[in-house]
């Protein structure tokens, strides 16, 4: 049977032949949120998107059993509601939305799956829900923020400084232009870096040392944080072609039981 | 300003325009479980989302306010959980989902929405769905499940005695065989008639005068009920292009208010 | 062992006797919302609680194993709160009651449940419900609307046009006419007739292509809609009776098991 | 305006005008579970509802604004689940239930509440519910368990020693004597004392020291703890007429504004 | 082994060779509310924690098996949220706390819980919890309010009339002399003596016949009730020790499943 | 007013003063779970109440308004529920907790909360919890876990490698050997170093790039991962002082507004 990328366009005969094959299924979940005056609401979704279907697309064509699901498109949003358009999920939903989905599958049988993450607000609800699927459905789901598997590439590509990453940013932006280009407002652009302090940095890339709850309107008047100003097509090609390449890199992974092992 | 389908193809500032000019945002409702040997299990998302995606493109064609989100692409499929590969939702996942996608909106000032469903069984929870947000966010709701609004075409023009229209049956076989001809096993269509009773039947267009609940595997051993063999892509094209025009004049009265009125 | 009508008249040893006989146990639901100037609170709960009186008692003196519960006496009437006195529960309370009577039952082996509904507001509520009871307690629960039994005697016997039989209307204000002369104050009988149009329509008997969420008060000055100076105690017997003997008949079948057969 | 007992029998204006006198509404809670081999499932709702019944009644014919709810005829019977026919809800569902109904009538202006509750097993539900209500609406809800307002009387005329009351007792089938004689079962009649200890015992006029969950099956085979052999019809009228009275006594003293006061 | 007092001072191999001893476990629930200008907000709290921490010493000591959990330091204290400083829980949350912690013992084995409690306004939620953790976990927890183990000697010794012992009383403040003599205000100490009536008084030792909600504010000014000037750290220190031996009496007994005869 | 330590230390009336001083209150959470064969159940807790009674007191002592509430004892441990004695919350039960206890203080006008975490497994639900409480609150809670105070100082400090520092590792046994060295078994320490891959290690102070649910049987047959052979009372003091000193920066810089500055 030759292996196709979503798991909707399998049939139930199918899919049965398929769970026998202990696939990776990958679940991208994103948000529906204002991402400042140049970039449209499917941001993160978009992204999450375009990056697990080329992901699964290149692992199923070595041969390593895995699907993919449609995205969750709307995540935890509710620190940008005083911004127009923003559609947020209480976070009790998302946990229930995640849980309901592996919990089916794990009843099917399916053992390995992949959440893939494209929104920082969603962080704190996935991990919950993880946890809570780890708890109760007897399966080990891993969890994975895109961005966290690129960070050495970035940081030797990136043209901002700390604290020209973070949202509606220059990565995101750069994406963006790879992958949807008339999403991007060109003439909208304008930098709006905010470094943070030694606790806390909205900058993506920071290791803060605490958490706090930001109302978005509080770092940004525009709603975007970062520097989109320094994005290019090219940095957004780097970023989307490193990350397809470690997503497939990790489904592999997952697929072949690796993950458990120190020498993985 | 042009007018675009998807609601996260705009920005923020844009969404604050257009929700200027009182749109209708559509929201669709679909399914991701078995179809029996011959449909994939996107059958109902892939169905509702074609057609709302042209509903929405023709009335904003005409200059209708109006916007697309994505799709909700799971319902509530626990009588299809043993059939393999089935995802359901709790209802009160499903429930909380459609509340929040609606109050994050009405928020913003949307007041207008129009929830198309593509799964039988979603109605209750949707249903109930509806009326939280009636109740809890001063805004007024809308939905419909998009057969209903194609019964006098589908009377008309089916090949299928009674029973033969209902899950897997002529009708979605039709319009997938039209929308997605790939995601059709021709191979394996068979004929899998349930007439019902006076008081129940599983016949999408039955008038039934009770609700029972029924685990799919008692209706069927191969998963699906009615009679695909009856189907053609000629039958999905004309039901499409019905149901299409039918919701872009629905989403236009509502826009214009017409749907307060008797004489609308 | 004489069969009595009531559960709760039975102690708990005869109850284990009748539960072997394979009963059918109803359940009856109302609600307690304003009905127009002209009838009382109780309307719902008085016809439903009446019909299944009566019809379970005729079951059982046919030899039928049945039983009925005392009313659950209010329902979903969110809409109805602007007009004094009218008591609702939350949508989740309703379901919470329903699943667990039905969930009790099914423990002690009971297995064949018929919830009447007697208002219209309720169905999205018990439609989840049973389904929540079909999907987690191994029965298979039947629920019937009252007035879906006897729409082809209604549209013969009827006197008001389209949009006369509604809430507090030419239907309801009969039956109370017949079965509780004292409700109905005769004096405050006005027509308030509301046709709705091609979409949906408040009318008992309209095959609604949309759904929607109305509070009352935009329907309705006076609180009820439809056409009660058209009520007489003759409909309202002539419907009570063959509600009651629609009933009997449903029970009937469902204890013997023809519910689940085409030829019924 | 004369008064009648039932809040649904009278229409939504009466209503209105009721209110506007500020009437103490009451709320019976009974139970439907088992009652031992001589006493049926209705023993605790049929005896609270005419209690209740007869009190209103009382107050109103003394001019005291006050209606009678219909019963809450389920409560907490999980202790009882393992003697046949039983019915429990969750506590959480009737705390919903009570919740509900007392918020519906604070909305619409109603302050004075007085449930009154006819089961043990009932107690920390509806505490728990009354302290919810308290908090959240505004309203001093009262609540009682009928025979805590008779207990002089009761030690004075019992025949059974300590632990002949308790469940399916004395009292209990007594009061079923006066109130519905056709629901004993004379020739079952069994003593069944449980006395307890120090700390705690299942005699309904105990001060126990601790709580303790108890499943029923543990106290007794039979399903009912004291001596139904001492019931008698005049013992069962005497409690009655004294609970009547003292419930009438409090009705009135709540709508007098009275309980607030030291010397009430 | 040596029998230590905490439940945390053990490792987990000790723990599971204690949990074979059968042991008792004690778990104290308090408050963090205020009490009157005289008394600190750990007043609940730290009465609870000495009382149990004396009596599981004093029953280790005698061989018995038991441990003491740390405190529940908050209770439900919606109704003294208008004096400043207070926190409350939910009743859902408390009920949650004590559910989780027993269902968690209960599945290492642990078959023997006593709750001791230390505040009035926690009785409903607490009660509630342990008919939850009564139904679902097949242990069978105990539940006591400390005072009400030494009722006898309070009546004895008690200085104050009736009304005098309830909130930042003549009872409490002494205990606190005793206990914790830094934290009592000895110069802001008032009277503030609340008798109620016939029906229910605020005094802890009333046997009430019926239940109230009651903002604190409604019955103090100054936040407390009862009289404080009547306290002594020498009834402090009698209370104490004799709720501390009735404690270690009811742990042993309960360790002896002498709870469960007649004969205690 | 010389400030205290404890929130519970103050009456109601001081409080009121306190809150108008805008202080800064810090909740402290641990867990009660195994931590292998040499530490006691109570090492979380026991350290993060050490280390915030500290640095809360030392915060005070320089005239920083600020308070500590008791320690919340009890956390997320699910996945060390095989491992005897271990106590779990339900996720949504911690988070109900932080939740009401926050909630109560911002009614009383408290603006400035940080929650001290000392148990990893508690993140996701504390993450939860603060961005609930900042969505829902109006007030901006902090959140620490307390180790990534002092990563550097650890880096420097430690003697096992990566790896050796987990759970019941080379800092925990340390910590506890300077704060309450009689709650480590000296003779059963042994090392059992998990070094994870590039993926994922239970270390610390890994920077983990996916999240995964490990029931923790899986990672030791123990109960702890780490190195505690490597664990000295020196290297636990100089940690604990770091901390301390931290935390105690923490809480002054928060309290003076600093850290909503870039240059903070």
């Amino acid at each position: 049977m030759e292996n196709k990328i979503y798991w909707g366009s399998y049939t139930s005969n199918e899919l049965a032949n398929l769970i026998k094959e202990d696939p990776v299924v990958v679940l991208p979940v994103g948000a529906y949120e204002q991402h400042g005056p140049h970039l449209t609401l499917n941001t993160d979704t978009d992204i999450v998107l375009e990056i697990t279907k080329e992901a699964v697309g290149k692992a199923c064509s070595t041969g390593i059993p895995c699907a993919l699901l449609p995205p969750l498109w709307l995540g935890i949003s509710e620190h940008h509601m005083s911004f127009s358009g923003t559609i947020t999920l209480r976070q009790s939903t998302l946990t229930a939305m995640v849980f309901d989905i592996l919990k089916s599958l794990a009843r099917h049988g399916v053992k390995k799956f992949l959440v893939v993450n494209g929104h920082g607000g969603n962080m704190a609800a996935l991990r919950y829900a993880i946890d809570e699927v780890g708890a109760h459905c007897e399966v080990e789901p891993v969890l994975v923020t895109y961005w966290h598997l690129v960070a050495d590439l970035v940081a030797r590509l990136r043209k901002s400084e700390f604290g020209g990453i973070s949202h509606g940013c220059e990565l995101e932006t750069s994406l963006k232009m790879h992958i949807a280009p008339e999403d991007v407002r060109k003439d909208l652009l304008r930098a709006n870096v905010v470094k943070g302090n030694e606790y806390w940095s909205p900058e993506m890339f920071a290791s803060n040392r605490v958490a706090m709850y930001k109302p978005y309107r509080q770092l940004s008047e525009y709603g975007h944080v970062g520097d989109p100003t320094k994005a290019t097509p090219d940095f957004g090609e780097a970023v989307f072609k490193a990350v397809v390449a470690e997503l497939a890199r990790l489904i592999t992974k997952m697929q072949k039981g690796d993950l458990e092992n120190e020498n993985c």
